[in-house]
């Protein structure tokens, strides 16, 4: 982004500036997820973080499918608010020894994640209509039900079990 | 957060860690809310920010009512995802000239926020219920729900009116 001009001119702009911000997100965490599954110790948990590291290289296909649609080069911009919710997980992590209570720590990070996908997918899915590309927000319609999806899992892995096992 | 020593021992510890994390995060909104009120156009948004300054002062109070039926001191620690999530949303303001395509980034930005708040006091109403505080759970449930409202109300305000006179 240029601090000189003002790139963002219309909705068409903020719309791909938009896409370019999820597109870094989701290599962030494509890039932090490993390490979350080497950290959790449930086996359930694991498994969910292994799956959705496959669902998150899939998404982001999606998004180089919508950059190909829209005829734009497959770029990204910095997104200072995925930095920093990595950066808290990391922090949080680092600051637990027990791993049951650090299993409900990357839980609760992970949530967090999801929630900022929810947002952002759900903004673009309402922007790709607007713009009348409801063939983009069909794309981003899956991803945004596959997020929504993670944190309802995540939230019943969360009650049911690992923070049972703990208190 | 000591980086010598682990301080997170027990889910006790990490559901005070989350509630200064929190705590944290409604004051550095508090802090970005004005500025979102100034830029705002539209009526309606300015006055939905305005409503939702009033109701996070109140959930700043709420919180410390929790600190205190905890007998905990009322301090916060440091949030870098509500700092890049309020950093991202400064950069991208600073992008835009038009009016109206601010105020859609604007939405899209304090949705954002509140869908950190919603995946942090989902937590910890989780938490809190877990560790034998269906009182704290209560008082954090209210604003959870006011969160969730919020959201909601601001993907009608974006989808039937501020969008539209931005596209």
């Amino acid at each position: 982004m240029s601090w000189f001009s003002k790139d963002i001119k219309s909705m068409d702009d903020l719309f791909v500036h938009n896409l370019r911000d999820i597109y870094y997100a989701e290599n962030q965490i494509v890039e932090a997820l490993p390490s979350m599954i080497d950290k959790a110790s449930d086996a359930r948990l694991k498994q969910s973080f292994q799956l959705h590291l496959m669902e998150t290289k899939n998404q982001i296909q999606r998004l180089e499918q919508i950059f190909n649609m829209i005829n734009l080069e497959i770029t990204s911009v910095n997104c200072p608010a995925i930095d920093g919710i990595i950066d808290e997980a990391n922090e949080v992590a680092a600051d637990i020894d027990d791993k049951m209570v650090l299993d409900a720590a990357l839980i609760a990070a992970a949530q967090t994640v999801e929630h900022y996908e929810v947002a952002r997918y759900g903004t673009l899915v309402a922007w790709a209509k607007l713009l009348g590309r409801p063939d983009c927000a069909n794309i981003l319609q899956q991803t945004l039900n596959e997020e929504k999806n993670t944190d309802m899992k995540l939230s019943q892995l969360a009650i049911g079990e690992v923070n049972k096992k703990a208190a």
